[in-house]
């Protein structure tokens, strides 16, 4: 008898609540009923966005949103600047050049934030650049970048939007969408809205919607025949109905939790979780600025990463995630977002102890989970 | 938010597959479906029971499968030895009383097993004894007897039953029905079955059977009226469906595993708690014989047992359970019984040291997970 544990950096933990939720009966989409349940998930979505632009629902893993946000604003030959600084930034760099758009990477080696003078060299070279695309997490090194800043330098340019994929930071981190003026936010269902995967959420202000009148490369993530229909409490095709019942239980939960308190969650855990690891010898990847949504930590000299995270699963029922692509074996990574607390942090730091011994690491079996339990304790 | 952690000596956790199946749609007891589902579910229990005796099925929590192993086996005036070594073994001894049963009780002190010479004495000195009463293990105390020793007293006697109060012992500890002739074990669905409660189980030998033919003082718990029911894959009154639907499923799991297995894993995983608690400080409660279902803790002095079992629940959602009677403040129990696996023992330990510390008990934070971490590994 062995349970599983899910400490990757999604798909994430669904609460109970939300199983049964989707466990109901299946509504029609045409029907009465999810009018009512997606006005709800609306001004829901609103909330934890942080904004009162339109947040399309779409049925797409996060990647489609990704690709939406690049066909909708721009045009082929059109100029954007993309921070490449791990996997995901990559990613945009390819969606872009998919569609024709002239990209300017700024690459960051992996393990740092990109540094916000490097935006503003990078739009002094092109000022003509019509988008910025970041990533406010970058889930493949564990960094976060300062998405506050990057924001500032952009919200005055009246000609350049800021699309900013928070897939793994929506709901961990503060993104303030409209009081730092984030033009694109997307997000997936996967990570810390503690759903299955399945569902995309893009938030897009005034200022996109005006390049969107402008682009035009796609049919099923056209974003402005969706808003037309999702204004409307319905979507343009059929949407995910069960993942977005389940929506609304994950939404009326982090609401009861209140957004101050789901980033001080996060803060707490994510801290116990490095301090955790530093405790049982072991270093974080990232060279500054770790985000809150997942640890990356380095393999220790002699040991595989990789084999750290097929031990973690095979022995102890643990699935974390390695690393990847030069990372591969460097690197392992543990994510504390969405459905967790204490015992999540202690039973991942218990579990990487215990792989570490096994594979004839010195470690002092429960110093790390000592140190989390120092940070986690609730004194009176 | 803060997740719930149910390590309470019953109920305990059920697994999602027994959740699940126990979602299915109802069916009726008096159909085809039924007579199917009980046919598997007979035969599976006999396999746990170890027995090719009956195994009653009931709609009950497990002290209605107590009461009704009195009142089929003795009637008014009959004598029985009743082991009194905890909450539960006082039980049998008012359930006797309440039938009329003449009551010869060997009190034993909580946190002792019973000598088996002290049954020999007693049977001795009563020797028309009709059947002696035991617990496998003493949830109250966390102790184990001997049942093995205490069944070859009373298997050569051709009067005398032996009646086994296994309910936080099937399943966990190797109790072997048929082998060592024990005429009578009782469980509840709520312990290591993994199921909700709401059944009682209890296997009837052919000695026993023989004492029913002259007891008859209940309706809803006579055994031989059910009996002949069950043997016919139907209930004499309308059974729980959906537990049982639950109970076939939680056999299915529990064949898959093993008898040995079973047996191995709460061996290891008390062991590690036990051995857990003693590094961080702790003394176990049990002067002897300590049962693999549960670990009964003895509070530190000038700490209030009942503190530490609130303050798990209030703090850490982690559900234990207190003393009862005159331990009351003194012990705190946490169970190991059941869908446990390793980290359910090191969360256990942890919430136990992170909550020692706030209530201002020298204690070193990550000692006990360390210890347990060393014995539930699994080195190459």
């Amino acid at each position: 008898m062995q349970k599983r544990y899910l400490f990757a950096p999604g798909p994430t933990q669904v609460p109970p609540e939300v199983l049964l939720a989707m466990a109901s009966p299946m509504i029609h989409h045409r029907a009465p009923d999810f009018v009512e349940l997606f006005e709800q998930v609306q001004a829901d979505l609103q909330w934890l966005f942080q904004t009162t632009n339109d947040v399309l629902v779409l049925a797409s893993s996060g990647t489609g949103g990704m690709e939406g946000s690049v066909a909708n604003f721009l045009s082929p030959g059109d100029k954007a600047i993309v921070v490449n600084m791990g996997k995901f930034g990559e990613r945009w760099g390819k969606i872009c050049k998919s569609f024709g758009v002239v990209v300017d990477e700024i690459t960051v080696e992996w393990g740092y934030a990109v540094d916000p003078k490097q935006i503003i060299d990078a739009l002094k070279k092109n000022p003509d650049t019509k988008a910025v695309f970041i990533q406010a997490s970058e889930t493949s090194t564990g960094v976060a970048n300062d998405t506050q800043a990057i924001a500032d330098i952009i919200r005055p340019l009246a000609d350049t939007i800021l699309v900013v994929d928070a897939i793994t930071a929506l709901g961990v981190l503060d993104i303030r969408t409209d009081a730092w003026g984030i033009d694109v936010v997307v997000t997936g269902s996967q990570k810390a809205l503690m759903l299955p995967p399945g569902l995309a959420f893009v938030s897009i202000s005034e200022k996109a919607w005006a390049l969107a009148d402008k682009a035009n490369n796609v049919f099923y993530y056209n974003f402005k025949k969706e808003a037309e229909s999702q204004r409307k409490q319905q979507t343009a095709f059929t949407p995910a109905v069960s993942l977005i019942v389940g929506l609304k239980e994950a939404l009326r939960m982090l609401k009861a939790e209140g957004l101050e308190n789901i980033f001080l969650r996060h803060v707490r855990l994510a801290n116990a979780m490095r301090e955790g690891v530093k405790a049982t010898g072991l270093s974080i990847f990232p060279k500054e600025c770790p985000s809150n949504a997942l640890t990356a930590i380095q393999a220790p000299d002699g040991i595989d990463g990789q084999k750290v995270y097929s031990r973690l699963r095979q022995s102890y029922g643990v699935t974390a995630a390695g690393g990847q692509d030069h990372l591969k074996g460097k690197i392992f990574r543990i994510a504390h977002m969405g459905y967790v607390d204490t015992f999540d942090v202690i039973m991942a730091l218990s579990a990487v102890e215990m792989v570490l011994k096994d594979l004839g690491h010195p470690v002092l079996l429960g110093a790390g989970v000592g140190k989390a339990e120092e940070l986690l304790r609730k004194p009176i």
